[in-house]
This record gives C-alpha cells, structure tokens and sequence, in this order.
C-alpha cells in the first residue's frame, strides 16, 4: 500500500478529523497526520500542543502516526515519501482555496497527488472555528471533539478569562 | 405568534438589515434583535454602540425590542423563549456558515428552528464590512445606513484619524 | 399564529420533505403543502399521485393540508391568504434559484414573505432525483422516501421495464 | 494495493478523464474505468460505443481496465471489491452532485470511500458536453479529446446532419 | 473603439439583457447583439423570432446591431473582426460555465478577450427561463420584458394551449 | 479607445496579473493599473514598495501606467476619467465580493463600468496570498512571480526571521 499524508491545523482535531483518519487507515500504509503551521494564521494552540492533542485518539491505529511541520507540507511529503495528500472537505467554501493548493502542489511536487475525501453528514456541521467560538462560551461540546479536546479547550479559555 | 430572534454583529446596522426587521416585525411577536459578541471578531463598534445605534431606528414597531448577548445565541434564545432564530442571506459566500451554525444550534437547541430571508435586492450590495471601508475613506453613505449610524461613522474615522 | 405554503414539485415526496413539514407545522396554522406543476419539468408522477403520496404521511398533523397547484404558485399563496412561502435549500446550487424566484414573487406579491428553511443534515443528501436514479435500478430506499413511496416507485418502474 | 473503479458518463472520454486515469493507474490495482448508464440522460454515444472509445487509450496501463454498467454503480463496486471509488472534479458546480451522491453510496455501502481528485488545470475547461457542442458545429478539437474520439464525433455529426 | 460581440440565447430577450447593452454601447463600436444557435437546447422561440424581437428595442443606438448566427459563436466573433466577447452573469451559478467557455474561446481565437459585466441589481431577478415560466401562467410582466416581448409570449402560450 | 483602471491590493504583483495587464493593454488607452490600500487589510508590502514592484515588469508598455491610491478607488477612477474599471477573478469565491463592489461602485459612481477578465488557466493557482506562505517556508517560486518580486520576497522574509 501507499504512503499518505493528512495534512490540517487540527486546532484543535475534531470527531470530523478523526472520522477521516478511521476511515483511511485501512487504504494507506502508512498514513500519516501531519499538523501544519502557516505564518499568516493566529492559533489557539501552538503546534506542539496540537499535535499532542491527537495522538492518544489514534493509538490503536497502528499504521497511523502523527507528526508536525514547521515549513511546506509539500515538501514534508517529499521527506516521508508519500504518493497521496489527503484534504478532507467540509463544504464548498473550502473547495477552491484545495483546488488552488492541489494545483500549487502539482507544481511544487508533480509526483504527489492530491485526493479529497468528503467528511460524513453526521460531522459537516463541526469546525474548529464553530467549536472554539461555543467552547469560549461555556457551552457543552459532546460529540463534536474528543475528551481530551473539550478539557483542553475549557482549561484554554478559563486561563483567558482570569 | 410566536417568539423569534434576530441575531447579528451589527457593527454598524445598515438599511439593509433594518428592511429585514420591517418585513419580518408582522409575522413574529415579539421579534428580538440581538446584537452578539465574538470572541474572534475585531469590531468597530462595541457591543452597547452597536444596540445604541439599533435601538432610534425601530421605534414605531412596538413589537421589535433590541438586546446585546455576550454569551453564546442560542442560549439567549432560549432565554427569551425563542422558537424561531432569524437570519438574513446577502450572498452565497454566507450560506455554508448559516447551514453549519443551523446544524450546530439545531444539536445545542433543537427546539429552536433557524429560518432564512434573503436581502431585499435593492439593499444586496451593503455589507457592513464595505460600508466601514467606504466610511473610512470619508466618502457619502447615503441611503445605505440611518442618519445617526453615517453621523457615528464619521466621528470614529475623525478619531481615528487624529 | 399565520398562514404558511410550502410549495414544491414533490416528485416524489421524500423523508428530507417530510422532516421539514414536521419541524415548521408548530410555526404555522394552517400550514399548507402545494404541489406544483411547471411546464418546463418532466415528471415521473402526474400532479394528482404526487399529491396522494404525501396525504397519507401527515395525517397526525391537524393543522396541516395538501393542495395541488397547476397556477403561479405565489397566486395560490395570495389565494389562501398566506404571509410566508417557505423553501427547503438542501445545498448551495438551490440557492440561487431560490433567491431569484424569492425576488420575483416578492414583485409579484409584496405582501408575502419567503423564508428558507435547511433540510436537516442526516436527510441532507436524499434528492428526489437521485432516489429516482437508485429505485430505477431496483436499488433499496430504506429510510430515504417513506414506505408508500417506495412502493409507488417500485411500482412505477416495473411498468417501465415491460 | 487496493481495487479502484473511475465511473462515469464518458459521452465521449476527453484528455481530462485520461489524464485523471494516468495519474492514478500508480496508486490502485486494478484501477477499473466504469462507463455507467443513467435512466434520465440522453447519450450521444451509446453505453458500448462510450466504452469502446476509451480501451484504447489505456492499452500501456496494464492494470487499468474499462468495463460498463447498466446499474448501479455502487453495486457494480461492490460486484469486483472495490475499496475506492474515484471521482474528478472539474467544477465547483460538481461539487454538490457529488458530495451528495458521495453520502448516498456511503448509505447504500458503508465500506467503499468515495475519493475526489481534481482535473489539472490544463484539461479543467474541457467538459464532454462543450466538446459536443463544438463538435456539432464541426470546429477542431486539437488536445480536448484523443484522435480516435475526435474521429467519431465527426462521424457522428456528418450522420445527423444527412 | 474596438469590436465587441455580445452572444447570447435571448429566448426571449428581457429587460436585463437591454440594460446591459445599453450601458456597454457608448464602450464599444460597433457593438454587435449576436443571437447563438445550441444543437443541445430547446428555445421556446425560434432562432429569426429571437432576432427580430431584439431590434426594436435598440434602434436609437446607431452603434449597436444585431445578427444571428448558427454555428460557433467565437468563428462569428472572428468573422466581424470583434476584439471582446462580453458576457452578462446575473449568478454565481453562470460564473464556471462562462469561465470554461472563456477558456474554450481562448484556445480557439487567442486574440479575442471575454469581459464579464454584472446584470444591474435591479434586473438581478429576472431570468428568461422564469420569465416564461410566469408567462406560461398568464400572469403579468410588468418591468421584466420589453413590451412587444410580453405580447409574444402571450401569443406563444396562447397557441400553446389550443 | 476609452480609458481603463485596474485597481488591486498587489500584495505583491503575480504572473497572473501581469497576465491580465497584457491581455488588456490593446483594448484601452490608457490603461492604468492603480495600487489600492485598504484600512482593514494587513499589506506585507507598504504601498510604494507594492507599486515600484510593478513598474519594471510593463515598460515595454507605452499606454500602461502605474499608480498608487490611498482613498476610495471609484474616486480615483473619476479623477482620471476612467469609463472602465477591470477586475481580474480567479475564482467562485471572488465573485460575491466583486458583485456587491461593482453595485457599491455604481451607486457612487454610475457612469463608470465594472468588466470582469478571467484569469488565464495556467496562472489560475497563483494567489498573492499563497505566494507569500510558500515564499515564508523559503520555497522556489519558478513561473509565479516576475523575478524582482521573487527577490523581494527573498529579503523580506530573511529580515522576518532575523
């Protein structure tokens, strides 16, 4: 099977993400998270923490691994030989700025592809924007990131408040 | 009839959104609008200038009352007993952002029904975001925002310029 | 509480229909589905069937009729004294037709308001066309038309093969 | 590796199409081209004739086979155990045919992922349906479409136009 | 000035389709109205109807005329030496169809530009398959088309009816 | 020929626009390309910087000319007496917002026309945006920008990281 990569912000995963890596883990060998940090874009977690946020999510994926990149993804999938960059489409808004990258990619590094997969229904609505903006509220999260998300995101926007 | 909200950044209110009140005002009662806080937004105006300069506008509808949320809309909602949320489409670029907060307040709320009205085609082209940018310029607003709301931006940008 | 129509082609009525019927009957009274008839649509079932295929599925709902439409629809709407049309919007390619038909009606009736409603998330993907497509290879539909439906479909395409 | 199948209308195969095909005969085996046949469209070419016009195309890709179906694809995806259905997207427009079709298939067979790739920006503006219109009008069309497919759609012309 | 072509179906023409030439006549010289021919569409009026319900409506524009043409719209555009190809886009919807077609178009005569120009908000609504959808149900027109337009859709659906 | 403006933020100039610039330099006389600045956009390049990176790449141009504008474009279009004002869309996602400026721009000044050029196929990916995150990460920047914008990058992202 092919090396994969998935790359994102994650910031922070959300059971959208998730729901994609379970899903490919069986087509690629290895498949591997990779979380991104762009210099234009403000976190609310720093790359370390995010990744950090993943992993134990995954850990009965054993061809699943995560890692982080501080340059061009693009050549991170170079590094570790991948033949595919899987994007996960939520809607339509994000479809040009992946078509743009695909084809910015495919000059960069004509010997990758790139694949699109569409999050499940159940999930479309969940954005790590949306779930940051109900979690600095206060309000529950169930079902919309993982245990250690939700603890994370409270413990973020209690420190933020004192 | 029934309760409905009508929530929005409002920074500032322009005509187009005060001709969605007027169309809205017979069908619901009473009908709430709700001036709401991000977290992630930079706002012009804050949260009680953007009520205050609502509030002159609306008057002679009796059943049109105007609120500020600094928590998250839907529990004001269903603070107030609200069975009808109320959001006005300018574009398409704004509908994948109103389908997936339905989606979401639909999980947090599910008693509460998000319902859609389109902008009036006469009022389409003001956004709040090109009337600050035109204001900033010190160039005429005339007949896309109330009296008092063009006099409140030429005061800001007269500050900021100093 | 005020009148409402929920016009549509219905062909045939599906579970994303009918799910919206059941979320906006405690809005309105009456709140009236119109089957419409355009001359420029091949249907699969004539104006009459698509009509009796939804009775049977909304007889709980007292405050709600079905009516057939072979006019303008918003000269039905004016007839029966409505204040609101509502649309179901399943995605964005709905949308602009919706809001360009929104704007007509709107100078061919002032008085009455459409508002759009979005097609619950876990029905998001069933199309009357697309059910159409899958029952016309004798495919299963469970969950995605109701039972009198199905049948009908079934039905509907035996005939057709022979 | 794993079983792909690339269905579609192909009325007639264009450069996109085997251009998309070429890319990924590297990341399946077999990667299975699947001509499909929609009740509610009307084909220039017929279901054999599409057929025949791509095979030979792909004869240096051992792995890559063209086969058609009269049914539903996802059964025919069933049918020769594919874990991948490929989809390309030329459009936005695209978008939401198939994201919709995407959860259906979903429904009807939970272990096939549908995966998206896009069609290079060379080959984006060539659609089957403008190269007919072209074609009708008896104008070339170098590097839209492979010789043998170019021949036939002149035949095809000359024929209605007697 | 330059050569501009302005194509289209005008099937019929309304009052979006003469405003936009209205403003563009005093860019161009001449500008030519040229009513397109598709093998793949089905107009209500036929091809020499469409024409001659354009010109009355333009007669005190000595720069602007209007021609037919059955065959490829962008060997007409060569043939009267135009150096622009305008389009009209009333929607987003139109925007990938023209886009694809300006690609086409370039590829087939390099020399010649398209430019889009945005349908005035006022007209934004009017669309000539809705206008003869109303039309087909006798309602009134007031505003969307011309008036020797609005009797020959009355006249067409008259005899449809017979 | 009439006179045309073709304003935009060139944060810094691509191929693309330089693409566009050619393109449309036989149609108007002059054509001036206007550097604009926005009071709520975050420039990497300040105004002089974003309009000297221009210059040389269009000398061999007589009838283009380059300038800066710091208040309201539709002004400075007025101020020279512009008939035309050009937008250069790369996408859907563009479109909206060029829509509601066009009708903004109308209201403030209707004797000027907004035209709309598609950017051509093989510079379609370039956006100054991602430019800048590939340039930040070091990357090659080949065939997307003129080689004096390349350079700038280049310093001013190792002044960035000192």
């Amino acid at each position: 099977m092919k090396t994969a990569i998935y790359p994102g912000s994650f910031d922070p995963i959300t059971m959208g993400h998730i729901d994609i890596i379970r899903r490919l883990a069986p087509l690629f060998d290895p498949l591997i998270v990779v979380v991104a940090n762009s210099r234009s874009k403000n976190y609310l977690f720093q790359l370390q923490e995010r990744e950090e946020l993943i992993r134990p999510n995954l850990i009965d994926l054993p061809n699943v691994r995560v890692e982080s990149c501080d340059g061009l993804i693009v050549e991170h999938a170079r590094k570790v030989g991948a033949s595919v960059m899987i994007r996960g489409l939520r809607a339509i808004s994000d479809f040009e700025v992946e078509m743009s990258m695909a084809n910015m990619n495919k000059k960069l590094a004509p010997e990758i592809e790139t694949m699109i997969v569409f999050t499940s229904q159940e999930y479309g609505y969940i954005a790590s924007r949306m779930v940051k903006e109900v979690a600095s509220h206060g309000a529950k999260l169930d079902g919309m990131v993982p245990l250690n998300v939700a603890q994370a995101l409270k413990q973020k926007f209690a420190k933020e408040k004192r």
